[in-house]
């Protein structure tokens, strides 16, 4: 049995709890949170604590806080013998301040109140012993089928990839928005495409998907929906977007 | 009883015909196509003909052509009395040449070869008169569940929108591969974020559901990650969406 502190309250948090809790081979032994407030949710499911000094002994310390907190809160570990843990896609296993120090980033965006199958979440895990390692691939192997080994360097260019085709992705589909908004166009009608275009990724190259009139060239058509556009914004996201996708497909012609 | 001729052998003549044909109220007498080669796959079907003079008589007929070849084949129907229809997001109602014109826009991404539930695709009609607006809405009632009416222009800029939505999102897709490729990341890792950014957007506004160091103006971040991107349009495209992203939460701070 693999017993595990979570530090921190936040989403991840939640969400890692919930995933660890049905699994036999895991025992979540405490979540320490901040505030009393902040715990309220961990309360009825495990034992809970805001006292540093209080903290559990544990095989592994899960560090789901913030980027920027995770070498303090490593270094107020450091009288304990588990295996410091950060879950974080872009700081380099370095940062951690512990003799022992792991990372297991799961490779999703977590929405409070929405359940995931963390069956199908990518795990990329780090360590510096075999050790330890076994023991990250003990945990992400109980709760997801997809673990990946990565070293500090790779996972900071996996998660710049993740910022591509999560947070420049959403906010197209916000520009999509704003065009639909302004000549009274419901978004409903876009996001069975959104889902599509999602979909057809899961089993296609983004690359052989590709369609539209700056895949085919077609000068006409970028031309006319250039104009069309009204805010400034649209026209140059238009404009450079247009332009990359026609860079990607030049040597085609 | 509804009869339709499909006029092109495209991808998505293929998928509209799949949905009409196990409707009882629709029947496609003739799918009229340029060649007996392009002709293939709708032979054990339905009847067809690559012969303009030997086109059926219909209550509707349905251009599964290219936009640029709408104005030209219409022309070549102005003797028969059924409602010349297109199917394109971008072409107004206008170029068809016709006596009765219509439009029929069904807002999906369709890839050969993968079949689609045409009940969750929202098809967008226009029509000239109440009469041949009844006869688009019979056509696009017994396919799908959702069904808009939407003048030309508003079309044009739905049309936009999915560029956005669609085109330029699954060219986000490609960059991140690329960058994945760059480190010997398999892009894989990638795919289930992909699919749960869509997902998400289902139920949630994108505004509500952007995240990221652009949303939370976090500069360190934005530049570190400009600085370890290494092709010029990658670095580009990342500063050019993180701007986009700040200009639209900057009234939040």
């Amino acid at each position: 049995m693999l017993s595990i502190v979570i530090i921190g309250t936040g989403n991840l948090a939640e969400h890692l709890l919930d995933a660890f809790l049905p699994k036999e081979a895991l025992k979540v032994v405490q979540v320490v949170g901040r505030s009393q407030v902040s715990l309220a949710p961990f309360k009825r499911k495990v034992p809970t604590t805001t006292d540093f000094l209080n903290i559990a002994d544990a095989d592994l310390y899960l560090l789901a806080v913030s980027d920027d907190a995770i070498r303090d809160v490593s270094e107020r570990l450091s009288h304990k013998d588990g295996l410091a843990t950060h879950i974080s896609g872009s700081v380099p296993l370095q940062e951690i301040q512990h003799k022992r120090r792991g990372v297991f980033y799961p490779v999703q965006s977590f929405t409070k109140g929405k359940p995931i199958d963390f069956k199908e979440v990518p795990i990329c895990l780090e360590a510096e012993s075999k050790t330890d390692l076994e023991l990250l691939r003990l945990l992400a192997g109980s709760v997801s089928e997809t673990i990946h080994e990565m070293h500090s360097e790779q996972r900071q260019y996996l998660h710049l990839a993740a910022v591509f085709a999560n947070n420049f992705t959403n906010h197209l589909y916000h520009l999509a928005r704003e065009i639909c908004d302004g000549r009274n166009i419901p978004f409903d009608v876009l996001r069975p495409l959104i889902g599509e275009t999602a979909r057809k990724i899961q089993s296609m190259s983004p690359y052989d998907a590709q369609t539209g009139p700056a895949r085919r060239q077609d000068r006409g058509t970028l031309e006319k929906h250039g104009s069309l556009l009204e805010e400034q914004n649209h026209k140059t996201m238009y404009k450079r977007l247009s332009e990359s996708i026609q860079k990607t497909y030049a040597k085609e012609l």
